[in-house]
């Protein structure tokens, strides 16, 4: 079956081999693989061990977000949220539940948040300490300009938390230029192909040891995860860890190295978004986005205007030919989802095309002309 | 390699096979497999979902714990943690992190925490909401009575939260007979033999919903975990769960079943305790605790009184035969700790007692005579 949901991912089989072992986590022959992961990350995000450091958590990209804000946004803080879609939608409640304030910044459907709006919010408001914004929105398809983004809140004197949890591995991040951010989020079992279970922050060192004893939570404080990692000859996970998932992502992160890193990987995925979009339209369907926004990571096509459409029907008789998409609507206009990233190239899209063409046939639609 | 720890613990094969498939986590197919698990659980406490929920937490049994105060306790709450060794010295930081104030419990060393003790406590401080304790503290080895404990709080009108991660799935927990529990924390990785990455609280239904709102974290809201797990039709988890890993469960569960459930496997955990209790003796050496204190789950044996014990060399003497144990210490006077859990038998403890032997050769120690 390939996975094509905006993760988890399909994998690698050997990514998942990685997976069949037993582990001490505090065994010193796992120590070696923890700050190896965790080494090996930096680079994606364009900075070193010298000035900042790759955090594990256990759990959800969620779980990283929220520890994000607890690290860095004091409690009462306020953050600047661009309303980009639903994962912005979830930025914000995981802001609110622990007790810091958000700004909401309308954001046009189908566009990009817009730096200048950035700017003159911050200027409107000079409570606002953080601007918050999700890199590469999964509900809309949408990739944002993280660093233009960024680069207006710094202007501004302000600090910045990006989720890329579905566009760390593959999309741009250069953190050596962009001195105003606190935190990047992330998870494996996205852009970086390995399974679900580990949630990761990337942040400057020097901020880690500011914000020391902020959280309010002991398990999502990522000072406290900073601490924990860098204690001399010992720095392992706090509490028990995902053990076999950590290993598979190193698995991941050696096929990510061999691929070219983030360039080469965001190249196949380009690659799926042209094979996908263009056998889309050669069946006569409309994607919800013009090519000009639509991002690498997922897509969104527009669910036929016909009374026999039915999602989850189209979903089961795709999955009969192999292919797993998305199961419900995360749109204004009712549309179907396809991610377009994991273990999956142009092939596996144009395949997929083709599957899409038999399940409207089976559903008894006639296809439309491209718009 | 025999994991000889007290979690992660050694799993069987079909276990770790299970991990080697992807999933969707919102497909259809993946549903079944959630509800599944998390009713298979209810039985291991002795109640079912008339009650009852089960509720997988991603993340570690850590979170789980800090879910549980967060969901139950007030802030500015307060609890009483009888002091049993490093995991009630965790609890404790868990809920003070988060704005919970707790009062300490003194509990004599190598002891059982007495109910009497908890119930003088309760009574002198009407501002104690919670009891909150360690069923099997990993640090000492010591099971405590964790019916007579909660049965302590119940009388004098106080809740109840049992930090259960070492003992669920083998040691007895009756939670019908029990209703000043608000929860019961564990995780996958223990007596359940299965592998890290899900953590678990099994709850009141009704009091889930009278806490609702309440957590100040959405990631860590137990109230806010049931009510997404209760939607008609697509129950399922909140945040992309780590799916390898439930399915391992799942497989797990059934190995248990197969067992004989709790009572058939701290059978074979009993007969792990008696087969290297008897075997520690025979070697000359000294366990921590008398045989009547001594719980089936984890065993520290005092280090050598010698000048060439080295408690790193001792483990990678028994690695190299096999057995990994830990490596470091966790109790008043220098000792080394065995784990007596995970898919291990008695003659695994017998052969490691022998690998014992050789790995003190080895360093060049004089056995000493039984206490």
């Amino acid at each position: 079956m390939k996975l094509m949901i905006p993760g988890p991912v399909t994998t690698r089989a050997e990514v998942r081999a990685a997976l069949a072992h037993d582990f001490a986590p505090w065994d010193r022959d796992f120590y070696p693989l923890y700050a190896s992961v965790r080494e090996r990350l930096l680079p994606l995000a364009g900075v070193s061990g010298e000035t900042h450091a790759s955090l594990p958590l256990q759990g959800s990209g969620h779980f990283a977000i929220e520890a994000a804000i607890r690290t860095f946004v004091p409690r009462g803080g306020k953050l600047l949220v661009p309303m980009t879609g639903s994962y912005a939608n979830r930025l914000t409640r995981l802001a609110r539940e622990c007790g810091r304030a958000v700004v909401s910044l309308p954001v046009g459907e189908g566009e990009r948040a817009d730096p200048r709006a950035v700017a003159a919010a911050l200027a409107a408001d000079p409570a606002i300490g953080h601007l918050a914004f999700v890199y590469s929105e999964t509900s809309s398809g949408v990739v944002h300009d993280a660093a233009a983004l960024a680069a207006a809140a710094g202007a501004a004197g302000r600090r910045v938390i990006i989720d890329a949890v579905s566009a760390f591995g593959a999309l741009p991040l250069d953190l050596s230029a962009m001195p105003e951010v606190d935190a990047v989020l992330f998870t494996a079992n996205k852009c970086l192909e390995s399974v679900p279970g580990l949630a990761f922050a990337i942040a400057p060192k020097e901020r880690l040891i500011a914000r020391a004893g902020q959280a309010e939570s002991w398990c999502l404080d990522l000072a406290d995860v900073h601490s924990h990692a860098e204690r001399v000859g010992a720095g392992s996970f706090r509490f028990t860890p995902p053990a076999q998932v950590l290993n598979a992502l190193s698995v991941a992160l050696a096929l990510l190295e061999a691929e070219g890193g983030p360039p080469g990987r965001l190249a196949r995925y380009r690659a799926n978004l042209r094979a996908f979009y263009d056998g889309v339209l050669a069946i006569g369907l409309t994607p919800c986005l013009p090519r000009a926004v639509q991002g690498p990571i997922v897509m969104n096509v527009l669910a036929p205007d016909d009374p026999r459409w039915d999602l989850q029907a189209f979903v089961d008789l795709l999955k009969m030919r192999g292919f797993l998409i998305s199961n419900f609507y995360d749109t204004p206009l009712p549309s179907f989802r396809v991610g377009l990233i994991g273990a999956l190239g142009p092939e596996d899209y144009r395949a997929a095309v083709a599957a899409m063409d038999e399940a409207l046939a089976g559903l008894g639609i006639r296809k439309r002309k491209a718009a």
